[in-house]
């Protein structure tokens, strides 16, 4: 570790493991949040990473699939959860508060109009929302659509309302990296956006028997019917368009919260933040990225594996372990949160433990190095 | 829900899920959270149940089986170890600082002295260490022994000292009940203590093979030693002691952190302090206390499920679910701190977030019931 950084043979990830051997514990005794701390470090490119701001933004979305009876919950639903969300009493701002994250509610495309004071006037660039002393919850109007149309009949989005989802998600990555955020985790509010999520994971190959759960609850009749509609609307999309093209599936049967979402991922590339995902709705936004760019998984961590079928067989295919698996199901960021917390803690162990060197004789502590 | 308390037909459990089943999601959502927060509240006996201060207990001893050259590190370390806890600098100081949790080194048979200014003359009760105004960490002086004896060759503890070290465990509880603690976790550190561990476990009859495992990360010759060791010491044990008596068990091979820690346990009893345990080691202790009072289980939880081999099969036996699994194996209440704070999480959900009822007509929020 003397060498200068243009002659070390020491590779980042090594100088990694370097300081986390050194700190006072037994080699590789901190488990997985030694290999967090050595991901993160590759995503920062940073020895030891750090976490220092972290935010949670809720992508909210109706869904035009809800014609169909396949939710439990009235599409109102979404509008009045986005309400909560901004009031701080939805179980994401609790989990937020506790855990150290920011919360921005991102209309992506609910059927409604929300208030004119959640968006002072002066707050007419997201950059102005990101800065703005406010304090969270910060409401992030980016609405494309009012609801999605009913993609048992036709596509949910046209095409220029997709690539709209996409870019507004690239533009508010860009901004979460402008104001400094280490960390984001993405949750989702949609009533509906199980059906979507499903559909698109079955149109890009997945059996739906393994995909196709009971969303918010809803009873074994709902679920048979629900399985009808969504694998006869992938049978007839089958027969219209490409399925090699992600975009065509994304459009289909995205809801603007998940397309919002997949571009979000998609334009964290080359910003050195962590991005935790949270559950089924969450993750085919992420599939749907990554079938636009695999690169992707490289700065993505799963929060949780959520009670939903389907959860389990997206994150093996994108290669995500989930940090716990709390058997909820209930969307928002909340599995993200908890997930991204624990990664918190993989650097504040990184940089606040004393070394075996501290603890020794006169090594001189080496605790920061970039490259 | 409107019936007053006396001819109530809901039980505490019936109200705390009507509670959880009024809050702004999906029923039963929040997956094992609720089950949590459900458990919680019969501990607790209130509806909701909170957590507001929260204690890690970090029970230290030596052991006279290091002299078989059973474990990688030199005893030293364990009051090196403690040296950390109190400067702030050890991986539990760390979580414990992000999580929410005091900090308490208790010294419970260390062979070393450690500098009388961690202990100020007014402190000669332990209350005055638990209601001082020092910030955490707080050492507790509760030296029983200076190391236990080499259980390879004789008891580890004498039954005077076995007594002493529980009822200490007790009276130690008891602070933290006075002193208002909601939630304990409960650590360890003692150089050779995977050892004493695993000889009450496979004393206890669990088969020696599912149980012992390489600490802090001996080598397979190592491990072979400490096979033999462990399994030559409780043959010679079963002739000459009964195999029934789990304080006989406890004085032979028991450290005097871990039989301390099982005081603590037993010493909850009827306090509605939830106990949040850790890995290998502290699980042996809980095994100890369940052996002596099998209701202990009412009021713990298993942070998380270690890395250890043996850990399984005990959680296992005992019938508690690891709150997290992420590999670790480095003890000190580590895993037990990050399970305790998603326990804390189930409570910051009851108490915080916004009812259905709230949000909706006239419905008057209640909030608080005491049985």
């Amino acid at each position: 570790m003397s060498e200068n950084n243009e002659t070390s043979p020491f590779s980042l990830e090594q100088a990694m493991q370097a300081h986390l051997d050194n700190l006072t514990k037994p080699k590789g005794s901190l488990g997985k949040l030694e290999n967090y701390a050595l991901t993160l470090a590759r995503i920062q490119r940073k020895v030891p990473p750090r976490i220092r701001k972290k935010a949670v933004f809720v992508f909210a979305g109706d869904h035009g699939i809800t014609q169909e009876g396949v939710s439990l919950y009235p599409p109102e639903v979404t509008a009045q959860m986005v309400h909560n969300f901004m009031g701080g009493g939805a179980a994401i701002n609790v989990f937020a508060r506790h855990c150290g994250f920011d919360v921005y509610a991102v209309d992506a495309g609910v059927q409604a109009d929300f208030p004119s004071s959640w968006q002072s006037t002066s707050q007419k660039e997201y950059s102005d929302i990101f800065s703005s002393g406010q304090a969270s919850p910060r409401f992030i109007p980016a609405k494309i659509v009012r609801g999605t149309r009913n993609f048992y009949k036709e596509p949910a989005l046209t095409e220029t309302e997709f690539t709209a989802c996409l870019e507004k998600g690239k533009e508010l990555a860009r901004c979460a990296h402008e104001h400094s955020y280490d960390l984001v985790a993405l949750g989702d509010m949609g009533i509906g956006n199980t059906s979507s999520a499903a559909a698109m994971a079955v149109a890009f190959g997945f059996n739906p028997e393994d995909i196709i759960d009971r969303g918010t609850g809803i009873s074994d009749t709902m679920l048979a019917h629900k399985y009808k509609v969504i694998t006869e609307a992938v049978s007839h999309f089958s027969h219209q368009v490409s399925m090699a093209d992600p975009a065509q599936i994304g459009a289909f049967f995205g809801g603007a919260e998940l397309v919002m979402t997949a571009g979000f991922i998609l334009g964290l590339e080359g910003k050195n933040i962590a991005c935790v995902i949270d559950g089924f709705p969450i993750t085919s936004a992420a599939l749907l990225a990554y079938k636009m760019n695999p690169r992707i998984t490289d700065w993505l961590f799963a929060g949780h594996r959520s009670h939903v079928k389907g959860h389990g067989p997206l994150l093996n295919y994108l290669g995500l372990d989930p940090i716990v698996q709390l058997d909820m199901r209930l969307g928002e960021g909340t599995g993200a949160v908890i997930g991204g917390f624990i990664l918190s803690l993989s650097t504040a162990i990184a940089n606040e433990m004393a070394s075996f060197s501290q603890a020794g004789v006169s090594t001189a502590p080496q605790h920061e190095q970039n490259y």
